[in-house]
């Protein structure tokens, strides 16, 4: 049994994916529960992207100690030193250096030569070695790169001292044949990737990014690189828990393990959901709520005979208990805590502290508290600790078959609350005109989404939304059994964002291309 | 160039899957879709499992003329004679006929022995024939099935009179080259198959379908078994627009066309999730919302530069166009007639005058019309032509910072307005509390869900919701910019629906394996 590298990206390609943009608190919580779930390595964001992602990636580098760290950068100076600096408090910071290889990117988007790409590579990969030992070389768009090129790129690079050699496929055009035999040749021609890791990166575009990384781990590589929940670019990046998943499900033709702790895989990828406000659909492969369900009669009759002649795993291999009614009002603290312990939750003093209160809350309104509501409890209070900047201290809302109104009353830090009302196209529309009435930002709503957050009558509904406020885009979210308060609640936790962002007056860095 | 017979499950095996249960009417409107999108084969359902599935069949069989209409059959003379009778009315008409053949399934399932599954698969494909000329037989959990007996299976049924072989991946269990090698033994093994249609029907429990799928091509399999959207039972099954847009972008390698007309891909999807209120997640391959946005900074450099430089396929080939302002208030009748034919939909006069009063309401009430409201009108007028037994006539719902109150009047049809009062969790809760009041139903509500339907500020609201009504499973969906009467909507459509189940006393056969 061989050890596959796992290298996940979330953070950075599936953070870089519409409506994905994370905070870095909500970086760092979510890079504290990739390296309890067993991820190799942890590729934090794109430090010349802005000094958010930068901070992020120190933040990260600073504060999580068992994965390896990376951070991309783009085949320059400014770049790689970037980026250096920003893993820099890491046990073992590594650094991912990317260039594009094939001729469509060379000619039409870098305008650039083949032998002056050789030459970047050689430099960039050798000022990375000067200032981390560990460096990943990645060629983007491999799979599109002429091979008799490919293997110069990657020789180029094995000799300025790169560890790891990634083959992307970054437009998710390749077939699982093809990786094959990419991979096989640069192996049979570059005889030192013996010595260094092979990792194959690929994209989903026509569905096959598991598929292609198998492929290529069957071909050699050692290193795969993927998202949870299969998050990234356009039609995302393989799914780590499918690849993961596959290698362990099918060990008897695989031979290879990961270090991943699978039944955290679904914890890991609700956290996601959640920070994200972005959800698997249902017949998501490990972790879709309708992964482990059986709907027809027929295949009923056969799990109810014996669940292997349906379930290729169980739904406890990768953590996706079954819903169980455990707690109400009269539960206790302690049983609380024993709960959360049962479900893979160890709190600290102070967090149970926390979802204490939130329980209380909630059981005063709900009947019966599910584990669902528990998890919601807790990860609702994984936002970062923001400044409260504006609350809604008063909120008065009706409608129906006559136009909706909306009155409330503001509170702002250090000012006068203000009060405001407005009429609108449902209770939703007039809370927010009203809102926007006493804030002085300007507000466009991109997205909008409210869904149930647990299951039955009584459920909790979540509201993510994503606003442009000022031209900066933002999002928000609230949980609330009233989706009225939800929706405010969501509204006010972007704009709060917003005022810290220009309290901190943060200086976005230019995302232009004049580096190339 | 060898053709590739599409075989779409959409609205059996796709259907099956939790909460995507359709009425006949909305099936009878997605079946008109898929046979315009160009697929082959149109499996409407299992006519055994209810008298509702036999009559969708039946009512697809009648008036869908082009695709050949397939029922589902056990191995068993009264499933078959259902499903004969069911697509008696079809052009084409074809009886799938299925069996499960691996050890695990016969010893633990069926509890019969290799013999008598022979001889059923014997029987049941002769008995098959002589009802109907087009019979393919299904080995279900065929890849976990020992191969010598699958060959012996496969030739039984061959001798049998089937002209399609089906080898199914039921549990989505198999790797690419396993498929691959179990197709090519066949062909060796059983020389008749070279006449007969050999058919791959994979599952993405490990992500993999769309790899198996095209692994069963590439070793002689001319019919390919999909659902849109890939849903179906569990992880569901293989996506149609992967597997089609694989061999077209990839036509280079495959050598294979279909006869899917690429174009109409994102239409028939959009339909599927409007009638069942579940939708791709956003890095869905070809269909996802973020399928063609190009997020990072690096990338969209890249896209301007030279589109071909992120993107291997355009998204006008897969008919996801791009959000434009088209319309508002003073726009005409003829204006909005041609908008609807550029994007793609030839209206009747009877669905114009519809469509025109819906587009002048909302005229009123939001001031920028997009095409995603334009297609949201349309498939809105979608749902069946089903008896409204109650209305709501009247609503006034309060909510705020204090409890939240619902009063409504509600209308029945031959029957005498109900008022009704009542106070909530928030006001969505309220309202279905009064409704609950005034009507005579028990409703446990299983899932609820809202999403905005249309970008921006004035976006209308779509509410999906699922209830056990009387203990039976309806869905409901309702749009309105106003969030509340969407919810009310929807929750009078699952009631209407129970309404008239009731009325019909539809009797539901039951599903027990009895038959076995």
């Amino acid at each position: 049994m061989s050890r596959i590298i796992v290298f996940d990206t979330t953070l950075r390609d599936g953070e870089q994916s519409p409506g994905s943009s994370m905070t870095t608190a909500e970086k760092l919580r979510m890079a504290h529960e990739l390296a309890d779930l067993g991820v190799d390595v942890l590729e934090a964001g794109f430090a010349a992207a802005s000094a958010d992602d930068a901070r992020a990636i120190a933040t990260i580098a600073r504060e999580v100690r068992t994965p390896t760290v990376a951070a991309l950068a783009r085949a320059t100076e400014s770049d790689i030193r970037a980026a250096a600096e920003a893993v820099e408090g890491a046990d073992r910071p590594r650094l991912h250096v990317f260039l594009a290889t094939s001729d469509i990117h060379l000619e039409r988007k870098l305008r650039i030569d083949r032998n002056i790409c050789l030459e970047r590579v050689f430099e960039a990969v050798g000022l990375a070695r000067e200032l981390v030992d560990d460096v990943e070389f990645s060629a983007e768009d491999a799979t599109r790169t002429d091979i008799d090129f490919l293997t110069q790129v990657v020789q180029t690079a094995v000799q300025a001292g790169a560890s790891t050699i990634n083959v992307p496929d970054t437009v998710g055009y390749a077939m699982p044949d093809e990786i094959r035999e990419m991979v096989r040749t640069l192996f049979e021609r570059v005889p030192e990737l013996h010595d260094r890791v092979l990792s194959v990166h690929c994209h989903d575009d026509l569905g096959l990014a598991v598929a292609n990384s198998l492929a290529g781990v069957e071909a050699g590589a050692r290193q795969v690189e993927c998202t949870l929940n299969g998050i990234g670019e356009r039609a995302g990046n393989a799914a780590l828990e499918e690849i993961v998943m596959a290698l362990r499900v099918r060990r008897d033709q695989w031979k290879h393990t990961t270090g991943v702790r699978t039944e955290r895989i679904h914890r890991a990828s609700r956290l996601l959901s959640h920070l994200t406000g972005i959800h698997p659909q249902p017949n998501k492969a490990v972790v879709g709520s309708n992964a482990f369900a059986h709907e027809a009669g027929i295949h009923q009759h056969g799990v109810l005979s014996d669940p292997e002649t349906y379930e290729i795993m169980t739904p406890e291999l990768v953590g996706a208990s079954a819903t169980k009614l455990v707690m109400g009002k009269h539960s206790g603290r302690h049983g609380l805590e024993a709960r959360y312990r049962e479900l893979g939750y160890h709190l600290s003093p102070e967090e149970l502290d926390r979802v204490w209160n939130d329980f209380k809350a909630l059981a005063d309104r709900k009947k019966e508290i599910l584990d669902e509501d528990l998890i919601s409890i807790f990860h609702r209070g994984l936002m970062e600790a923001l400044p409260r900047h504006y609350a809604v201290e008063q909120l008065k809302v009706s409608c129906g078959t006559t136009p909706a109104q909306a009155r409330l009353l503001v509170s702002e830090r250090g000012g006068l609350p203000r009060e405001a009302q407005a009429e609108g196209d449902g209770p939703i529309d007039a809370a927010f005109a009203a809102l926007g009435q006493t804030l002085d930002f300007n507000v466009v709503l991109e997205h909008f989404e409210i869904r149930a957050a647990t299951p039955g009558e009584d459920a909790v509904g979540e509201v993510n939304l994503r606003a442009r406020v000022d031209g900066q885009t933002f999002t928000g979210r609230g949980a609330d059994t009233d989706v009225i308060a939800a929706s405010v609640e969501a509204y006010l936790h972007a704009i709060n964002k917003a005022a810290q962002a220009r309290r901190l007056e943060a200086t976005y860095l230019a995302r232009t291309a004049d580096a190339w």
